[in-house]
């Protein structure tokens, strides 16, 4: 019987990433149809209108935006719950994951990893040195100080495992892929909280998938997979030559 | 006694009329410093550190974002419920709230009410008449044919009253400051549901408000909302000349 969840996006967006790794921690097996950045096609339209990935197919129900469907996940199972049980700290945690999702992401998302990877190998064009610099030296240090300080000295940040851990996690784990790390001597807080969540086993799991298909070129990735064991989707909407247009790689 | 709650951000703003609209339906009283855009000082910037509004305060707690702030209020406050019950439209009623705080957002307030108002006004330029024709007749036009297929022929998007027809009556609401009004033969649904929430007593209670500020350079704002009794912050942060360099009005 096919899984009950299917999840439309590439293993390196954050955005997926935060909802694969909200269905892991959840116990919920999901098919994917892994189609890399941009090359969603009139299909993917019909279910993302921004072309925004995941998205997430429940029978009937199709939801994109990574915040919506992990409010969701978490909504349909209760346990173990990825939102703090103290009401102020649950809206704490949900503007962490906005922060992530707006600012983290136009930093270590736009900045750097689409200029590096996305630029270079699907549109052929040279990254943009001078945007770069100027994020790696002043706009994510500075982000770095806010989320340092609202973090607590060790653990988690609100208590228990929750949706503001899983969302910083992602994001520098898109991050890594180009060589930023979190310098640990200046936000030391930071840098131990992001490592304790990707050493999770979810998270450890995904990186190995990740590397995979980083190591080969799009058309390739749905074979490296299949030999890896994941469960795809019988045909795939990812047909189209990448293209831009997308709002963003969400 | 100062009421609970303290509101930053101006009336203008969709982000601050759908917090505004949430407090007045949950019979919350609240106190406003309703800064003009672009103006909040560097205690503004250590409340906000994307210096979006609104900022809601409650005590010690400091929030910002406008979903996350609708989303507190609807954990403190459970009635009137402004969320669906159903999960799944529940999920629906989000997305919706999302597509309007990013997508619609970027039209009607970056490309229509931004350009014709805050740029010439705050800022001395000219408005980019290219970009805002485009607006005007390719893409809000795109934009409503799908939200005209997500709504029910009559009545709210989800039964009752919800944050989705909330977002959508603000931001049509702010588009209706630069003229631009839904054609009700071409979009039937969306125009009967944004007139239809834009009736309810307090969403015509804060247009007032808005027409009255509206009349007046942005340094006698209060004095004008003073006049109408609205309950004002005993100081305001809002004493830079505008700057530009927010990510969005939010």
């Amino acid at each position: 019987m096919a899984p009950r969840f299917t999840v439309i996006g590439s293993y390196v967006s954050p955005y997926v990433r935060k909802v694969l790794a909200c269905l892991e921690l959840k116990g919920q097996a999901y098919e994917i149809d892994p189609i890399p950045p941009f090359v969603g096609d009139e299909r993917f339209t019909a279910l993302s209108p921004l072309r925004r990935v995941p998205v997430l197919i429940d029978g009937d129900l199709v939801l994109t935006d990574s915040s919506v469907i992990c409010q969701y996940l978490e909504d349909r199972f209760a346990t173990p719950s990825l939102y703090p049980a103290d009401i102020a700290a649950r809206a704490k945690a949900r503007w962490l994951e906005e922060y992530c999702d707006t600012h983290l992401a136009s930093l270590l998302l736009w900045k750097l990893f689409y200029q590096k990877v996305i630029r270079r190998h699907f549109f052929g064009e040279e990254p943009d040195e001078a945007l770069m610099a100027h994020a790696r030296e002043v706009e994510i240090p500075a982000a770095l100080d806010y989320l340092e300080s609202q973090l607590p000295a060790e653990g988690y940040a609100f208590g228990e495992l929750s949706i503001a851990d899983i969302s910083l996690a992602s994001y520098f784990r898109t991050a890594a892929f180009v060589r930023y790390a979190i310098d640990a001597t200046r936000w030391p807080r930071t840098a131990a909280l992001v490592h304790k969540v990707q050493a999770l086993p979810p998270f450890q799991r995904l990186a190995q998938l990740e590397d995979a298909i980083l190591r080969v070129p799009p058309q390739d990735q749905r074979a490296v997979l299949a030999t890896a064991g994941v469960p795809l989707t019988a045909t795939t909407m990812g047909t189209q030559a990448p293209r831009k247009g997308s709002a963003r790689v969400e």
